[in-house]
């Protein structure tokens, strides 16, 4: 356990390199050269080109406006400025209501903090339970929890007691103070002073924190809520609300799966059905279009290359890599093979459109109205309930296609695989890593490879070995977890991107739970802890762990430090996509639309970033209590992370899909379960107080939790599971009045069309042509500031937010 | 623990008890002036009228016809014979659904039984492990579990596991035969052999009764599933067809509740909406109601007496009773209070129609289709998921009116308010019976009232009181815990009958399981064992319980026999209705009305039912493999039940509400429930066997048993849940078709229409005369043998089946 002071140096160390990170930032970003890393966001839109193509040679790739240096930090109020509507505009509901997730953990924790420190903290530290007993205690002890006698104090605690009760009498004096915070102080002081027992100050606490929480989970959840059916509302027309995803269409030995579903639905819903796109089987036409994307980019590389050099005729070999095999003249060789791959290709479309062992038993049907597809989407259509399965249907762009196929049996048994898969996964990850360990010491590596034993045995390299290989396997391990989890849910077969992430964010979440932070309090493997929890009585549990948390306080104060602040400022950075950016600029790069692809803008990442927020949330609720001193670390994490990300969302991340903030009732279910972890571990924590008699107090709070949690389900979730026929009515009417000659019918004949298929029109007008026009032709809000950050006032005033060269207008 | 020998008087006592209500129900039903008694069911629907008008004057009364009595048993086999189609006709689906769980038991049980004790018997029989012990053991004890040596023979055991292993060869000449048990016999005894560890034939056991209850489980939820929904489509129209039950229609300060839910519905659902109806707060119009009844009855009664006396006119008093005040003409004063009365009631019924404050917010919407109903029924309306909820309304007889007001929020804080007092009603219900009892003990009375100390101190009454007094709090409690549950569920604001008494039957399952199966195997209260776990690790819990468990089997052996066959054989004897019916209709019946009333048919009684015969396959499925001697009585237990409750189906109860069979999602998961807690309890009791390396194949069975559950909730559930719209179009096409011209709206225009404004129409064709008008003019199937049992063999070729003097015919 560290002292206040070691804590203040960690502090230190951890706030310099997050500085050093973000004084990093503030001087790549502004060279244009690394423009398309960190503004990747603004070349996806088509509001910013290169800069490569105009303005002298060293200003392409170097800011050589010094002003522009002075101003370094001017990101965060910039990134701040941007209002919600248009953020939400500019990237989605989804990505705002992911910055919501930090404005709550702020809007919880600050008033948290403020009432924790005005009272738990004078409470905990003028208590000499620590001073007088022989233990070994730290500066953070003598401010939590250790540092409250037992309740039934015992003859030679009582000196002390009384000894407390005379030097307080400072506390009283404030507890008269009029507003709220010192009217529970002085309850709290007053029940105190009657029962000699300090733990009613805690009992009260948890009461109040509890129902902070609620509240503003409550008034969260509301406001999201509200936007997302607002969103849904004013949304312009988009095709998947007409139309919904069925599945498990039943084989007919008469009809094909096409006119199956025209019938099923013209008899259904004779008065709503509009028309339906079967789901083809496109795995080989995919590969086939993959890979002639290839030969074009190749055809496109050599182009440029002859049409710079005219003189030299460029050559490849047509073996692997173009290392190898008859060498040929490039340009035709490629546009033989484009050839020869666009006739394969439609020739396997026109198959795949003629094969009925193509077409899989699922189908996108849309409708006349949106009322239509909503009561579609919500019924239950056959008698068989495992028969024309009807769901809204995602986003096009959200859609998973290879999962649209599964019958309901097989479902059933995935679930149960996976169930236990992720079962062993969580509790018994350690032993095929332990084996691991022990095979990649320096002695399994002599023996394997003998001829390897004069360069391990050096002194330097032999440190380095043993320090590093056993910790390598866990490393490993940990970074491909995610994507573990994530092959984990598409095999459970999830029909789109976004139910795929959300369900890889919970087990991610109960992965974190169990291995960081039960791992981190009792020490030892999740199987150990499973088989001491099996052996240990249900009273026992909350109270093994509930002694060990304040003991643990400082390990998470530099987890915080470590992970939070310094782990935030590295995000913004951006290092591993800047390096990766430049490598593949100098060595592959090879045309426009290579650059293109190799910004990796990436993207929110639900599935890996939102357990770890709520590790936090965990952490904040847990400690409010027991060691209020961690709360301010929390604080600050949540106000710098939400600086960044806004930042990060409005500069760089790539949207990938739209699911109108589905996430949020995983979101909330998650912090009210850490609400109710803290309580039962404060309940534990307190029983080895003897202070019994506070158990049933703190009993009822986490079934009111409970069931507050169950009245929020009931009054909120709906808005994200189903979908109003009011607001189908309105909208269809609306739009019936506004546009009575709308051809519905072309409009979502080709919506939900595979990826593959849609190819074709890509192909004719090429991307880059594209891109270059719609930089020439089209004038749009930002493109003054496209090429150069040069200030230009002019314009700031019709722009509310500035995404570069923003310190200029300021 | 109880041997054999005494094992079998006890049975005999309860056999011979059994038989004896058998033989006085079958004499005492086919006597006249009992059958009002024995067969309500055919009075309440016409089809039966009263012996007492006609023949001559003894046999009114007894039967004097002796061959009747020869044939006393013919009952049982007649209650079988009514075909299921009929039967469902006749007492609706969810008595012939009722039935089949007690069929689900005998499928269930019966090749059990035969599997055991071709294999578990002779397996733990030939074991010598008590024989060798000094343990005292009964013959029950040998043929258990308990008989079978630790899995990890002691030195001094092995010499009777050589022992047994020569005396067992006429097992292995048996298990070559080639039937299907004897395969698994066979396996059994190689892996017995190999292992030296006859676990192993338990564990197969386990395995195979899972797998065999898991089939029936299946096939049973598949029969009833599509027996309910082809009683929905192939049953004739039905308001509730066409109806939703509209809650929380949010305030208008324009608009009254009427026109504010026809607006509504006529802008969401246009195409379909067709009427509704209000539901109006009508309890001061129900109590008038109910007094113009007593009073009309009281009317009825003094004309009859003055029409058989025309010369003493019937004089009555105006006080409580007619026991005191003013002396008037009872005819007359009955007619004038009648008269103030209607008026009054008519008064009223217009104030309710025209006060808006009486209006509840709160409507059945009738649509024009069976498809637009479904749709609305389904989906949801607003946004905000509290306001303008949807449900398919209940059938108008189940519909429970005094909740159909109640607010989103005020429903959540019930619940929430119920589940705690449930909580403590089942653990804690001890403590005021306990304190009863130390108030009503011999001191405590004689403290209370020193008068009575003469009369207690006498022996006799003094033994009595002692004996007697203690126990009855708690009988007092157990006879009206149902009432208290139901009152409970009707707290908790459900709205149909049905669901009231599902919910009931859940909660006393819940309280049975806890204070009855826990309470009798860890003798103590509830809170007792409930404070004893939660000081016990997850491991131990089920240890605890399965070690005690084979030593309650003679326990609940004699339990099935006390409670399964002779509660059974009083049942169908119906001992307290016999005698209150005729003390009624000595005492009270004033005219056919009061005796049509006096006749208490009774009903299924699902909340009480149920949970009961759940108790028998928790009993079953826990001991199949433990101590498998229990299953014969088990399955005697549910042959007799079956018959007797199709006999009372048949001719006793009178059905309340039809549900179709919706209570079996219900049923299906206790049975889930009880087979996991046999597999937990089995892998207790193993694990204290050291029998330590079979718990990873036990531990998968609860794992496949609840994944088992899921898939049937998910593909068999909905069913019961929702409406699939193929079915409705389907038969709203049909109907179309066949009633072109049919006007639905004056078909729903009163049908959910609160009882008490039905009750006008009622008064004005009075109900006697209509009854005995249908017994004189509409001549039915079953008329013939309506006055005397005598024989009528012409008759008997056109009726399948014969409620009453069935046995003459066959």
């Amino acid at each position: 356990m560290a002292s206040l002071s070691e804590i203040g140096v960690a502090a230190t160390i951890n706030i310099l390199s997050a500085l050093a990170f973000l004084v990093a930032f503030a001087l790549l970003r502004i060279q244009p050269f690394n423009d398309r890393v960190y503004f990747p966001k603004w070349y996806l839109k088509g509001l910013r080109c290169s800069p490569l193509h105009s303005g002298a040679f060293v200003s392409r790739f170097v800011n050589l406006d010094f002003r522009a240096y002075l101003r370094f930090l001017n990101w965060m109020p910039a990134a701040l400025q941007m209002p919600e509507l248009e953020l939400i505009d500019h990237a989605g509901l989804d990505s705002v209501v992911y910055l919501r997730i930090y404005l709550t953990g702020l809007k919880i924790f600050v008033p948290i903090t403020i009432i924790a420190f005005s009272v738990m903290v004078p409470v905990n530290w003028t208590n000499g339970t620590l001073k007088h007993s022989n233990l070994t205690y730290t500066d953070i002890d003598l401010l939590s929890i250790s540092n409250i006698p037992p309740a039934s104090p015992s003859t030679d605690d009582r000196h002390i007691v009384s000894d407390e009760l005379s030097r307080n009498s400072w506390m009283h004096t404030t507890a008269h103070k009029s507003n709220a915070a010192c009217l529970v102080l002085y309850i709290c002081m007053q029940s105190w002073n009657s029962s000699k027992n300090r733990f009613w100050t805690h009992l009260v606490m948890a009461y109040t924190f509890t129902f902070w929480t609620c509240y503003v989970l409550k008034k969260e959840y509301e406001s999201v809520s509200s936007m997302r059916l607002h969103f849904l509302a004013s949304e312009r027309r988009r095709p998947d609300q007409f139309t919904v995803l069925v599945r498990n269409v039943p084989p007919d030995p008469d009809e094909s799966v096409s006119e199956l579903v025209e019938h099923f639905f013209k008899v259904n819903h004779p008065d709503h059905y509009l028309i339906h796109q079967v789901v083809y089987n496109a795995s080989k036409l995919a590969s086939l279009v993959s890979e002639k994307k290839k030969m074009q980019n190749w055809l496109d590389y050599y182009q440029l290359k002859y049409s710079i050099h005219q003189s030299i005729k460029p050559y490849t070999k047509t073996g692997f890599l173009g290392l190898w095999g008859k060498k040929v003249d490039a340009i035709e060789y490629y546009s033989s093979e484009i050839e020869r791959l666009s006739k394969e290709i439609s020739i396997e479309r026109n198959e795949i459109r003629d094969n009925p062992n193509d077409v899989m038993p699922a189908a996108f049907v849309s409708f006349k109205t949106r009322w239509g597809a909503a009561v579609c989407a919500q019924t239950q259509q056959s008698r068989n309930p495992t028969l024309w399965l009807t769901e809204w249907a995602p986003e096009p762009r959200d859609v998973y296609w290879d999962n649209l196929a599964i019958p309901y049996v097989s479902l059933s048994i995935r679930r149960l695989i996976i169930a236990v898969a992720f079962f062993f996964l969580t509790f018994f990850f350690m032993i095929p890593i332990a084996f691991v360990q022990s095979l990649a010491n320096i002695e399994g590596i002599e023996k394997a490879a003998p001829f390897l034993k004069p360069i391990v045995e050096i002194k330097a390299i032999k440190s380095i070995i043993q320090g590093f290989l056993p910790g390598i396997a866990l490393k490993i391990f940990l970074i491909f977890l995610p994507a573990i989890l994530m092959m984990m849910s598409k095999f459970e077969g999830f029909v789109s991107l976004s139910a795929l992430e959300r369900r890889s964010a919970t087990r991610y979440y109960v992965f974190i739970f169990i291995n960081v932070f039960l791992g981190s309090i009792i020490t030892g493997t999740a199987f150990q802890q499973l088989n001491n929890f099996m052996h240990q009585s249900a009273n026992d549990i909350p109270r093994t762990i509930g002694v060990s948390i304040p003991m643990k306080a400082t390990f998470f104060i530099t987890y915080i430090m470590v992970d939070g602040w310094a782990g935030i400022a590295a995000e913004v950075l951006r290092l591993k996509p800047l390096i990766i950016y430049h490598l593949k600029n100098f060595f592959f790069v090879k045309t426009e639309k290579d650059r293109e692809e190799a910004m990796e803008p990436g993207s929110i990442c639900f599935n890996t970033g939102e357990p770890q927020i709520q590790l936090y949330f965990l952490l904040g609720l847990v400690y409010a209590v027991i060691t209020p001193i961690l709360l301010p670390f929390m604080v600050v994490f949540f106000g710098l992370a939400y600086v960044v990300y806004r930042h990060q969302i409005i500069n760089v991340y790539n949207q990938e899909y739209e699911s109108a903030a589905a996430f949020w009732p995983d979101v909330h279910g998650r912090i009210v379960t850490a609400l109710v972890v803290s309580q039962l571990l404060l309940m534990g924590l307190l029983s080895t107080k003897h202070a019994a008699q506070s158990t049933p107090l703190l009993f009822t709070l986490p079934i009111l939790t409970v069931s507050f949690h169950l009245f929020c389900k009931g009054r909120y979730e709906p808005a994200f599971v189903r979908y109003p026929l009011q607001e189908a009515m309105m909208k269809d009417t609306l739009e019936r009045v506004r546009e009575p000659n709308l051809n519905l019918k072309s409009y979502l004949q080709n919506a939900y069309i595979h990826p593959v298929f849609k190819a074709r029109d890509e192909d004719e007008n090429d991307a880059i042509s594209q891109v270059e026009e719609e930089c020439v032709t089209v004038p749009t809000k930002r493109q003054s500031r496209r090429n150069t950050p040069a200030p230009s006032l002019s314009n700031a005033s019709t722009s509310p937010f500035l995404p570069n060269g923003s310190e200029h207008a300021l």
